[in-house]
């Protein structure tokens, strides 16, 4: 393995392809000169965005060139059978062969499920990978999973997503024991569905610092480190709060223009208002991870700017330095022995 | 039945008690002075903050006693087997004996859901009744049903929800065909859970005005009237967009609140923030109702404060004048009728 991260990226995945990757890998190579990067894709499309961008192709900057495109609405399915020479395969199976460290894609979330799952196969003791990101909250960030790689799932699933979040917020926070909760619902008569409250028992004898249930409010407090739910539910989670979050947004906004003088104001609270939006800025949390496979894959928000993903390949490129497969296998392992035991 | 509404208020509810259903009393009265309200409970603690708040009791409010209080943390089935004399109990009674109309608690949500079950009883054709309540959108609001009042719930359930729903908001919000989505995952691979898949085609034969899946952060862009989830599902979405909210505002007020500076431009930025805080105030979405009963149960959030519980005051006098109950059970009737054909 090479000193420096080899990060594979497919350059056509996402909304704006080569648009986007490129520049976007340009973002990380300015800020980490020494950064490997490989653009996998149509290498005319690739070659014309390094050009309009002033940069050059050398160790560092790459392109491995593959003919196909995953569309965005493809079914995953035909994908995986059909586009066998797409930048999204070809970017995978560089990781599969060792050429690089990391896959890091914008494209059809189901495609890179499956894609993965097939070229780079589950960690043992894991059924499917899940996928595991990063939200802001009070107190710095708590990380969530599952996002939507597994809707129907039982207890023993959460169980899994709970050993692997916190193995991973531990590896790339730097915590010892980070705290894992279990989402579930309120003061209600009936506490929880029957997969959380077949779970609860398992996580409380997993040896992980697990602290109880948690409510979707408790995402956001910093009072949790890994909220563990099933794909349906972190979905769903997810985008009420991005929903709610765009609405505040817009209805600022048009408070700050109703008039002139709510414009003059809003000028001198500018400074004020980019401090803010930057402490909530989406993108800064854009590389979600799917965990439980041998290699490292990142999934990128489909509609990302060069920021965004620039910040998903170095998520990527934090869990190749700290080998993050490697260390949930080793605790899969522990956990697999005791169980055989 | 009388002209005005009478509404029967478990008056020992909440965390406040009659310290706040009192006030709130007065809020409404002051809007609608031809309001009748009955303030159920502990009479010497209700005098007292009649006094306190310098009113008069008289035809349009009134006094019930009853001694005992349902605790916040009580077991439901213990509330309802041991507290017959509670303010919540006797509350729910008035109305199942037509002395009042409606009946509005802070208390103990799962007391309440089991007590009006229990006392009112469902309509012919659903399980159990589910929680709907309404959030702000851009562009007005949205309702969103269950709760929390249902986590494990089959596609039958979803489809009750989806009709009770409908009819729901038809009447309260004056409009002939409500949109009606129900909640589901994004792009990804599998699409919706086995619930979700299952209650698609109910939907979709259902005579109602089914727009198909919605995602979370459709619930606050105004494209959809009402959103349909399980109880689970629809508890963690409501709690997540209030933590994110939460988290925002708290944020935005640490930006503002710097330095002296910041401070200064946060002193002429009041009126725009105050104007956006109002647009956002949960307060003024306070009041979930209990559908599917044969009588009109409002749940308000423990914690409200008299402006809040004003507004679920509301939400109850609007249900008794738009009939809800019988509006549900005439359509119910009608699709079971079908059903049976």
């Amino acid at each position: 393995m090479a000193d420096n991260p080899i990060i594979a990226l497919d350059a056509m995945g996402g909304d704006f392809g080569p648009r986007v990757i490129v520049p976007a890998a340009a973002l990380v190579l300015k800020e980490k000169p020494d950064a490997r990067l490989i653009l996998v894709g149509q290498q005319d499309a690739i070659k014309e965005q390094i050009a309009l961008h002033g940069l050059q192709l050398s160790e560092n900057l790459q392109i491995h060139h593959a003919a196909e495109i995953v569309a965005m609405d493809e079914a995953p399915a035909q994908a995986l059978r059909k586009k066998k020479d797409s930048s999204m395969r070809v970017a995978i199976n560089l990781v599969h062969e060792g050429r690089a460290n990391a896959v890091v894609s914008a494209g059809n979330t189901g495609a890179l499920m499956a894609t993965a799952k097939f070229v780079l196969k589950t960690l043992p003791g894991i059924d499917r990978p899940a996928l595991m990101t990063t939200l802001p909250s009070l107190m710095g960030h708590t990380h969530m999973l599952d996002l939507g790689a597994n809707v129907d799932v039982g207890a023993n699933h959460l169980f899994q997503f709970a050993v692997m979040g916190s193995i991973t917020a531990a590896a790339v926070d730097n915590i010892e024991n980070p705290r894992v909760g279990l989402l579930n619902v309120g003061s209600e008569a009936m506490k929880g569905n029957a997969q959380v409250k077949a779970a609860e028992p398992l996580l409380q004898n997993s040896g992980l610092n697990y602290i109880g249930f948690v409510e979707g409010d408790d995402i956001f407090t910093g009072d949790v480190d890994v909220v563990v739910c099933d794909g349906f539910v972190g979905n769903v989670s997810l985008k009420s709060a991005e929903g709610v979050a765009k609405m505040i947004t817009q209805l600022m906004k048009e408070e700050f223009t109703r008039n002139w003088l709510t414009r003059l104001v809003g000028l001198a609270a500018m400074p004020i208002l980019k401090a803010f939006r930057k402490r909530v800025d989406h993108r800064a949390y854009n590389g979600a991870s799917l965990l439980g496979l041998r290699d490292i894959a990142i999934k990128s928000h489909g509609g990302a700017d060069a920021y965004a993903f620039s910040n998903a390949i170095k998520v990527a490129m934090l869990e190749v330095e700290k080998s993050l497969p490697q260390r949930i296998e080793k605790h899969l392992e522990t956990l697999l022995e005791k169980e055989s035991a």
